[in-house]
């Protein structure tokens, strides 16, 4: 028999049942919370014009689309993000709103795969669309809060900011509206060059050194700290941009503390973020430890949806990275250990005695218990074996002095105990078997 | 503010929520049935290299594979369907067998879009994997038949053959090996072209007049019926693979029985199959009313993990059509009518009142109550109509009194009627009123 090449691509993976199944528990985790929020579920296809996505990430995101032109001559291109296709489709259709939606589903980027990054990943967005009110991005960030402690994590930090003040700051150190956009995405990268390397690139762009040294001065010497909004409402007071930022920031503490989130947050006036359609606050979570980028991010975009609409449509969001969070998880051993999904194996006692455990089968079933009936002919030390490797806990045999006595044969894999119940008591048993098991 | 072109690429679509909410119930059910029969879920990516899916699909899928070069120069297509990637998936890892997963999942197929076919649509795969037994092809009909019927539907047929019994049909015609793909092929068009087209594209392909008349009279006259087993057994008894063909549906039939599944389906002998992998039990499902052609098809593929490991490793699996099943439950009024996964909607009284909503909120959210806060200064009134547009049964609003005597008010939009209840009381009151409104 002939044998071909045989791999998944460079960057994409299989997922496992045992993999799978630990990672849908975390994705449930994050669904019930959008739930509890009111966000619902929604989809976008994974292939879009691609005409929608260009032009909408900037120049890193222009080289990492997946483009093709297809048969009948349209370019086509792979989803990159959540948050572009859905300002398409909030253009295309009119909804009730303010209108929140949750999605969580696989993007794809031709970027060089590496450690914990990949060319198809998972994204979780939420967003709320058609609200001014800064309460939208204190919903974000409280929706981020609750996710992140109810998947188990403690050392986590929201650090946020806004982009008005950014803004304001900005004017303050005397650069120009213009300039703004290049100045956030070489701010944005002080986490990996360092404000030295800040420094030096916003001079190699021709950032007078007076500016430089105004805002990194205070970005660096006032970035952070319980009084910070109250210091820069003062340092700034003459600049409307960054007061209003301020008070804006000031509103989402409020709200924050109204929905009990008084911790693990952080005003941060250096966080940046790289995307230059943010408008208001922005804001994106780090774990100390450990230390691998951020885990989640997201802010005001107001004017996004307007580029596919023509009318400004307010927008906010936030986008939690799948893969981080399971990677981390996995680190920190905060993983749940499931490895099946099934509770009981339905051995065959020999080929003779087949059509009996098929009825026992359909009867577990039939009360909704998740019954694997083992389909060889082999030995019952085999399959034995074969549902303790697995992890299914309970195994049920019938064998001809069984079937003759309407009996049936009950293992608990997780004790190694077997005893024996009438066939009209088994699904009864079973279930309390699996009860107690837990 | 610049407009840009704004649209869904054809064939493919987007789900709002209303739509989408429905839809996962659809698939729940189908994941529910596969897990309950010891199915577990797992994920292949959707890009694979070219390679892997070339040639597995005969010529049409060989049109319609999404296919492109990326900037590294492979050659990469877009996942067609879920069988070939677990092919290619088996073959790479070592796996306890036998081996059960199902996958749900979006395939792409460059095809023309019309009514009721897509670019972009999904696929619901169950395998079995390892299994040489007839036992795992009569599990898929059983699954196929207990998901259906729990979806709702009455009046379908999974109709079965198997490719044992057409080449034995087909030899004992006089047709030669080698020819038996061409014929089988065309004999799976006689729905589409009858059988009098099936015999004029027969001949067109230099099959003997004698060869023609003997395979196709055996069909039409004795395809189907209650005793065709046993006709055929009768006819085809000097042919060993006939007889093979014939034992193995036998088996079949008893262990439905044993499953408890006796109506619904139908042995049928003109039924082929399109796909060249078969080599065993074929089964699809039709509807009779409406009439959209199969909704689900599957069958023994026992050579294609072979062609990727080398090693002969046998299969047997069922695919369900999501996009037909969920048009015809459309027409057939079987859809449930939920709009909403929202429970509650707390409304903002005043902008001054925000916080106590907030508080609200966070307190029914943290007893796993799906809360929406309305997110705008709106009016009472168009929060309520809010409300009622998108179907929440609830509303609470908390006005300066009420928050002064520490109650909320409680609006059951279904039946128009208000109440108080204390803050302490709320999250029963809610539970409670959300049951008895079910």
């Amino acid at each position: 028999m002939g044998k071909i090449t045989c791999q998944v691509l460079k960057g994409t993976r299989d997922f496992l049942p045992s993999q799978f199944i630990v990672r849908r528990k975390v994705i449930e985790t994050i669904e019930q919370t959008f739930e509890e929020f009111g966000f619902e579920p929604m989809e976008t296809p994974a292939l879009e014009y691609a005409e929608t996505l260009e032009e909408k990430y900037g120049e890193e995101g222009a080289r990492l689309i997946y483009k093709f032109t297809d048969r009948g001559g349209r370019s086509i291109a792979l989803r990159y993000d959540l948050t572009v296709p859905l300002a398409r489709n909030m253009a295309m259709y009119q909804i009730d709103k303010p209108f929140r939606r949750y999605q969580i589903s696989p993007v794809w980027r031709a970027d060089k795969p590496q450690k914990g990054r990949f060319r198809e990943f998972w994204q979780c967005d939420a967003d709320i669309v058609g609200s001014r009110e800064i309460w939208a991005d204190a919903e974000m960030i409280g929706l981020t809060y609750f996710i992140l402690k109810k998947l188990g994590f403690e050392d986590f930090t929201i650090r946020i900011n806004n982009r008005k003040l950014l803004n304001g700051m900005a004017l303050y150190g005397g650069i120009k509206e213009k300039q703004m956009g290049v100045f956030f995405r070489i701010i944005d990268k002080s986490e990996k060059i360092g404000w030295e390397g800040v420094r030096s690139e916003l001079e190699s762009k021709k950032f007078s050194r007076d500016a430089i040294a105004k805002t990194i001065g205070m970005i660096v010497q006032e970035g952070q700290g319980s009084d910070l909004l109250n210091r820069m409402k003062d340092t700034l007071k003459e600049i409307p941009a960054a007061r209003e930022g301020i008070s804006e920031l000031e509103e989402i503490e409020r709200c924050l503390g109204n929905m009990g989130v008084t911790t693990n947050i952080s005003f941060d006036v250096s966080l940046a973020r790289g995307l230059d359609y943010y408008t208001g606050p922005i804001f994106e979570t780090v774990i100390e430890k450990p230390r691998i980028g951020s885990i989640s991010g997201g802010g005001r975009y107001d004017g996004l949806i307007g580029m596919f609409s023509g009318k400004d449509i307010p927008a906010t969001g936030t986008s939690l990275g799948l893969e981080r969070i399971i990677t981390i998880m996995e680190e920190l051993k905060m993983l749940p250990v499931t490895s099946t999904l099934s509770e009981v194996l339905v051995a065959v006692f020999d080929r003779s005695l087949v059509g009996v455990s098929f009825q026992v089968a359909a009867k577990l079933r039939s009360a909704g218990i998740n019954t694997e009936m083992y389909l060889k002919d082999d030995k019952l030390k085999k399959q034995f074996s074969y549902a303790n490797n697995k992890g299914i806990p309970l195994v049920i045999i019938v064998g001809p002095d069984e079937q003759e006595q309407g009996i049936v044969g009950l293992k608990d894999m997780r004790k190694g105990a077997q005893l024996t119940v009438s066939l009209d008591d088994m699904t009864q048993k079973v279930k309390e078997m699996l009860r107690k098991g837990e």
